[in-house]
């Protein structure tokens, strides 16, 4: 969307350094984009500049940022703190800016798109993407795939563990939810669906054993956090879900992943002179 | 994902007439992807082959099926019947089949995926896509909005009508999430951040007051359901979301959205011909 810049966009915006803006807190849907802009300036030394945006103090609901993300409107559904967490993190971050023609300022939002209009644009060789259709479709397939099973965590996380009262039938009916998305992931990376062969596979989408790819950088940041779900490595992951815990280690192996999701950079808490307020 | 049949696929599908082949069921997924269709033979003549799948006798559950989509593994939460009517349809229908190299067939899963496929690959002049990078964009951000937010209305669905027992935090909880997406819809086609001008959009993507496009196809066939959620045009809709409602009826005008949704063709009841089963 074109944006217009309000009265009170911090001067830090206007005036970037760079024409790549990444506005961002370190939650899954931000590291998501982190981990590519890291991947990106490994290959190629791509810029950019990275804005903070507190959700405690409820930033993201300022007009300014408004005016970037439309997804930025919050109809709160509760007032305890547990479905504030929740919820103030929905949709609000990340958001890229970026420079379409002189003067131009587009903003992209939905974490998901990002990766694609990042890769698409910025990684002309495609070394996080693929050159054929149908390999380039499977990546697009598994990011769709994570981002309507991403709110179902959401969910799952707040009737599991985040209601004030225990309500054991939403509970249940959403960690079994959660537990038939990890048994998608897993059956596809055991290879199963693979004809004769049923090779593992390495990464989400690609011929073969797969890519690393938008794909995976799209899924690993929200799945590696089971744990908050109450899901144990050795009690529940492992035993079920082997190839999908192998392809969680994997990708947290990677130095670009390490620091996308590094709390010194991306957290608001440790680097706060990154933070951006309304002018 | 490259396809490999096995020994119970249904002769009709590999013995298509067509080299592109939907899987479907009415449903507001299957309805995206029937409406591009539509389109684009309105537009190109595009001709492809159309399977319909029993979604009540657990077609969809059967090998053949699930070497075409590895999202078709269910782990049913619960056996009321409400239940396993929200279970049933969840990602498993529509799949795109489509021949890439002689003798190479591979599957599309996910609606939104599917949409861009088709779009990337059968709209050359994109008539119903975008020739600027940022728009083209703009349709995959919406696209994205829409795939998260559809899981939210099934889960409204179930919590608002569905339970056995009523559960009301559950039920209140995710109505305030529905009328949040309502929100951003509503906010978006407003035109309230389009700067100054203001002006209402006519469609979700595009600059300006926006084309139609892909990401209306993957948004509508949801969002026109709103009263099987419980609300009422006039009590609920009207007052609050005056520019969806418009947005709905304009859509829901358009030829090829009438064909694309007509229970005649796409009905597996009403159509018991284009029915597939394991061989």
């Amino acid at each position: 969307m074109e944006v217009h810049y309000s009265a009170d966009t911090p001067l830090q915006v206007r005036e970037s350094k760079y024409p790549l803006q990444l506005l961002t807190e370190n939650t899954p849907n931000g590291k998501k984009v982190q981990i590519l802009l890291e991947e990106l300036h490994d290959i190629y030394g791509l810029s950019w500049t990275t804005h903070l945006i507190d959700l405690e103090t409820d930033e993201q609901k300022k007009n300014w940022f408004l005016q970037l993300n439309p997804n930025g409107i919050s109809e709160m559904p509760f007032t305890t703190s547990q479905a504030l967490t929740v919820w103030h993190h929905l949709g609000r971050i990340p958001v890229l800016l970026d420079v379409v023609e002189a003067e131009t300022v587009v903003s992209i939002i939905e974490s998901s798109a990002i990766l694609i209009y990042l890769q698409e644009n910025y990684d002309k060789r495609n070394v996080f993407g693929f050159d054929s259709t149908h390999e380039k479709s499977q990546a697009i397939q598994w990011l769709f795939f994570w981002h309507s099973s991403a709110p179902v965590q959401g969910h799952a996380r707040h009737f599991m563990k985040g209601t004030a009262e225990p309500i054991p039938y939403a509970a249940q009916y959403f960690e079994r939810a959660m537990l038939r998305i990890y048994s998608v992931l897993e059956a596809h990376l055991s290879g199963q669906h693979n004809g004769q062969s049923a090779v593992p596979r390495e990464y989400l989408a690609g011929d073969g054993v797969g890519k690393y790819s938008i794909a995976d950088m799209g899924t690993w940041p929200h799945v590696r956090g089971y744990r908050a779900l109450g899901f144990s490595e050795e009690t529940d992951m492992r035993p079920k879900f082997p190839h999908l815990l192998r392809w969680i280690d994997c990708i947290a192996a990677r130095p670009g992943v390490q620091r996308g999701i590094d709390a010194s950079k991306y957290d608001s808490e440790e680097n706060p002179g990154l933070l951006v307020r309304a002018g």
